[in-house]
């Protein structure tokens, strides 16, 4: 009996963190039927435990492929995440997610999208799936829907595989108009172990979260509307959850 | 007696591949007043020769400051420039810049200039140069006008800078459509000591340019089209330069 063979699942690349945020996209990625690469980088952060968080991600959700693609952007600086200036703590809520962060690292996305881009010419992808989310974020320029737009139009400008293939590239930003409340809900719906994730932007070496930074501080309030326990390992004093 | 102190001189990046273009590429900038940071990449290339003469030019040109930045492409791979694929030699110049060649790396420019503009913001550059030109690689899609355009107009929506201090972003693409004589022409002009320069795909470890892959065949040409002889140093058997 000749069968036809199944039709070949579409590929995505899926930029990975290893925070809350692209875990969930990567969820989503493959809900939506697509073979994943998951593309994370090591670009001079500060600690590595949130590769190893990435790689964890990668695994339980069922990536084709986990790659980490090197890229120093602690050389150009600029930072609290790459260079030595201290992580803010313990922020007031109205001034998280507003204004612009010294935790913004100039250039970071463009140059993660852009790595994200070579990896899909490569791999064959036609989608690359981010995690980011503009209500958290509002105060990243380049976390905001027009600048993704504009990534994409230049994008299909970029390649061979767009100009010449016609394999239109599309950024696929599930997450961008959701709340971290929002992202929660729906990674739980799609069965994420939240515990395998790391946001903290300030970690201690094994990968334990300091309950105080931007990061913490959303991420915490995110799980408490909720009503959810976060799995993720706290270090101490996080009792003080602050109230939404 | 009190006088005006000078206005400072408008700060630009140029980004440097020690190759013919982008040294007249910074040329063109200190001629028009810019006071330079030229970027190179250290990007998983077969010979580091290039970062060599990228430094040399950037002394003998007058750029404030020469930094090299560190992207893996490699393991991204898919170019003859970073993975084990033979570079292609002795082509017909009939076939020298016309579809996409093997030495096309994915994504490559984009990835240099999101660099690039990560520099800009941390050096208070308004202006990135580069020595893109349509004519010789028309058969790269990241090298030509429409792409160039998408990416300023996504530079503008993608950094602190660009969003909140109102200092635009503008792409200089000087060489965009002169021919490799024309801007050997101009490079002359100028001043620029090609000696300094190396345009092979595939030189020897002291720097040696082969004389026969389509980047020394284009710059070949461009010197006899010029009745000037090329001053870069070519290993063997170049006496047979292609007839324009």
């Amino acid at each position: 009996m000749v069968t036809d063979s199944p039709p070949l699942p579409p590929r995505a690349v899926v930029l990975l963190s290893g925070g809350l945020d692209s875990a969930v996209s990567l969820a989503i990625a493959r809900e939506r039927g697509f073979r994943c690469l998951a593309v994370s980088f090591r670009y001079g952060q500060r600690h590595a435990a949130e590769l190893r968080a990435a790689e964890r991600v990668a695994r339980a959700l069922g990536a084709d492929r986990h790659v980490v693609t090197s890229v120093d952007l602690r050389s150009i600086g600029g930072s609290a995440l790459t260079a030595d200036i201290p992580v803010p703590k313990d922020r007031a809520m109205a001034d998280v997610g507003t204004g612009i962060p010294v935790t913004y690292v100039p250039g970071r996305n463009t140059v993660f999208l852009s790595l994200g881009l070579a990896w899909a010419e490569v791999y064959g992808a036609g989608d690359i799936f981010v995690g980011m989310n503009v209500l958290d974020y509002s105060g990243y320029p380049d976390c905001r829907p027009a600048y993704l737009r504009a990534f994409e139009a230049m994008a299909n400008l970029a390649t061979k595989a767009a100009v010449e293939d016609g394999r239109r590239i599309c950024i696929q930003a599930p997450l961008i108009e959701l709340t971290k409340r929002e992202i929660i809900a729906r990674g739980l719906s799609l069965g994420v172990d939240f515990g395998l994730t790391l946001s903290c932007y300030d970690p201690d070496e094994d990968g334990c979260a300091c309950g105080h930074c931007d990061a913490c501080r959303l991420r915490l309030r995110g799980f408490a509307e909720n009503s959810v326990a976060d799995p993720a390992t706290y270090r101490t004093g996080v009792e003080d959850v602050p109230s939404p």
